[in-house]
């Protein structure tokens, strides 16, 4: 299948992308490196040593493989680029993680909300419409989060659930709470996708991801050079990721206020798995599917409680801070969120081992005297800059309808 | 009060704020002026002569009843414009209006779904930083849509509907079905500011608003230069008024389809009390309130059925054209929308009338030698541009989830 990744420089893209070359697809990577350059304005880096950029990153894939990757450098909201690589590479297959992926990005300040929004969204209008011009019978992949859900007080199925309201009943969209500038633009593409698929025949496949951890699949661990980023500050760091390089230096594990929140979690294989079982077995026309794709659901306190048992197997002394949480959300409350269809379609889920994160302690050892110390506290909050001039007890954050 | 009029050139915009000059409020207006320059890049026009600006509508307000309204020429996505805004006149109620209101504008093509989504999404998320920086302890009125519900199998609440399932319940944002791209980005604004209110602090309520008829208000008969726009044009004329027109210049009434669409209609004189309830009623820190803002429900065929027992009181022959739907929508379907607080908050409805329709022949026979009559048929489709590429029978229009 001819596959086009988009955001194919990113943690997941780079090795989705060489995941399905590997396969004996035919792929081509799309990136505007917005991640390498908010590092490089942040002072932040990846762990990981990567290859300076796609063309670097291709030729290595072709050295090691004798296979070949695609690679257009550019930016989904400039629509003579979408034009140029939908009209000359015509996907079969359209994956989609070509976003602004920060929650703490995008709450920075208002420049960076509507940029993340803006971002986002666009280039998502783009993707359907060159979908639509040049291979309107494709299918797109989007990767969407867990996190546009939030924490309601009900299970959450995967993007729609049956209401029985009045005596009638109806399938409809899942409720949405998402808790950032950045959950808010993956629930605005979702009902902009949604309503292509309904109104102008679009096929896609909606994957709410969990948190992602891990740092090797079967290849990036061919060559250094195939390497992908591991990112571990305090914008682009993930829990279990961050908390197992905080184990290796040294440094407490940062667990934001209580430690209750409680999400989803994958290895970084199985979003593999994932995309590929989409991939193969593609939406109807007219049709969005929405998969939640995650294997585990954890706490952020069992996380931690993971890592520091980890740690003590190989002499590690893990602590844990509990930091004044920056952000606004429930740190305790109910959490259980349907993920079988992609079980039904074939994935054989890696779950979270000691084993596990014991070699993730190893691949972190290799790289600490990369580590950059200073960006790994929490430094975005959620509330706004002035809270002095709003009184605590008239915001409710623990609730999500009108008082 | 200190109130706020974004959009406040526009068809509602104008008499919202010479309603509050009236009751004695300090009322600033601000508006690009999108709608106007729209007319005239597509070579149509208000029916009603309307002055040429703000200023000058400011001015005959001040001539002729003493009263101030304050300009500002302007637009709500240059952050500068807001800063000097919400910055100089501090508001305490904020009625937001600003937005691009057309679907079929919206539908046009790509450059014209993502203008009204950006402008939309951008101006908005502007507003709420504006009065966290500026009227923290303001109240945002914002118009939203009664098209962001869509047309569900299920009765239609005031945003929230408690959900019960797998034995626990939640009461949660009302799943949304938005039939075009302008309607999306009204969704869009939702998710924004319900975040906002749940994150943030801020106060807000979202009128979810049916479609609004009538040209007149308390206001407007002052003086012909006090007058508001009146469109029936194929972008932002909307139903009861396009067929009025229909019916005194004698062309036919243009319904789509099967014209079994039933929406909520309101005239014009209800927009302004529902307004000036929810400004007055203020919602709390941290809330928002959403309520349906209309006063009846119609079906298309219905409305054409009292335009043209409205014109046979007075001897005008109409009739019906039922043309081909360049929407996707339902031409049948369940419709039942709660639409009780603002009733409860005080609301005397003005009920559609045969009295009020040939009140408003009158008024359009007055202005008939404007009508433009080769914009009145539709041009703007939603389906995509080369639908030969689809096969029909894949794409469901009629159903809201998937197969």
């Amino acid at each position: 299948m001819r596959i086009l990744i988009l955001g194919g420089d990113g943690y997941l893209g780079w090795p989705t992308a060489m995941r399905f070359a590997n396969r004996g697809h035919d792929v081509h990577v799309v990136d505007n490196y917005l991640r390498r350059t908010a590092h490089r304005e942040a002072g932040t880096d990846t762990l990981t040593p990567i290859a300076p950029g796609l063309p670097e990153r291709a030729a290595a894939w072709r050295e090691i493989t004798g296979q070949e990757i695609g690679v257009t450098e550019g930016d989904l909201t400039d629509w003579a680029l979408c034009e140029a690589v939908f009209g000359a590479f015509r996907p079969e297959a359209v994956v989609h993680y070509g976003e602004m992926p920060s929650a703490p990005y995008s709450m920075k300040d208002r420049e960076h909300a509507i940029f993340t929004q803006t971002n986002n969204v666009v280039g998502t209008l783009n993707v359907i419409f060159a979908m639509e011009a040049f291979a309107p019978d494709a299918h797109l992949v989007k990767l969407g989060t867990m996190g546009e859900y939030g924490t309601p007080e009900i299970d959450i199925e995967e993007g729609y659930i049956k209401i029985q309201h009045n005596g009638r009943s109806d399938t409809l969209p899942f409720p949405k709470l998402p808790g950032s500038f950045y959950h808010l633009s993956k629930v605005h593409d979702s009902h902009n996708i949604h309503f292509a698929c309904r109104v102008r025949g679009l096929r896609a496949t909606d994957l709410n991801q969990g948190v992602v951890y891990g740092i090797e699949t079967e290849e990036t661990v061919l060559d250094p050079r195939l390497a992908t980023r591991f990112d571990y500050d305090d914008v682009f760091g993930t829990a279990l990721n961050r908390f197992c390089l905080q184990a290796v230096i040294g440094h407490p594990l940062t667990v934001y206020g209580k430690g209750g929140q409680t999400r989803g979690y994958l290895n970084i294989v199985d979003t593999l798995q994932c995309v590929e079982l989409a991939v193969l077995h593609p939406a109807d026309r007219g049709e969005m599917r929405v998969y939640n794709q995650f294997t585990e659901q954890f706490s952020v306190k069992q996380l931690a409680e993971h890592v520091r048992a980890a740690g003590a197997e190989i002499g590690l002394e893990v602590t844990v801070d509990h930091l004044e949480n920056p952000r606004v959300e429930r740190e305790e409350h109910h959490y259980r969120a349907t993920h079988t269809k992609l079980l039904d379609l074939g994935l054989k889920p890696h779950l979270l081992s000691e084993t596990l994160i014991e070699s993730m302690f190893a691949s972190i050892e290799r790289h600490r005297d990369r580590v950059i110390t200073d960006h790994i506290l929490p430094r975005d909050r959620w509330r706004p800059p002035e809270p002095d001039t709003i009184a605590a007890d008239t915001i409710a954050p623990d609730t999500n309808a009108p008082v």
